[in-house]
């Protein structure tokens, strides 16, 4: 099973990533663009056909090593 | 209107920061992971309603700046 964890600066903490593709975006000429935020997309091909187990084993992933609690939120989702 | 582009190295394209995620999740005790793919994800707040034209115009960003062709896949989804 493949679980996908987005991990994203929290709001209020500058992205100078996020930045640098908003203003390299408009200067290719997309001008509608309102804001841009660059995170992580981390894919964990688990071990197990359990959903409930696979997400919380990659919860415990996430708390323990894949995200900064203080700078970053994460999301968890099952891909397949 | 925010969508998320998805990208990560293509298959057999060697993927460093995914081996080193994988090898710290088993140092911490993790051992039923089969794979770790590590790839970025980027929100864009489009400044429109409609959702065929969101798309169409963030697939042309990905070809201009997003993702390298070359050695990189993506994907695009509308997140709200």
């Amino acid at each position: 099973m493949i679980v996908a964890v987005n991990v994203h600066l929290k709001k209020g903490v500058l992205d100078p990533q996020g930045k640098a593709v908003h203003h390299a975006l408009e200067t290719l000429g997309f001008k509608n663009v309102n804001d841009v935020r660059v995170g992580k997309q981390i894919l964990i091909d688990i071990d197990t056909d359990n959903k409930e187990e696979a997400i919380k084993e990659v919860e415990e992933m996430a708390k323990e090593l894949l995200a900064n609690p203080v700078i970053e939120n994460y999301e968890i989702k099952v891909k397949e």
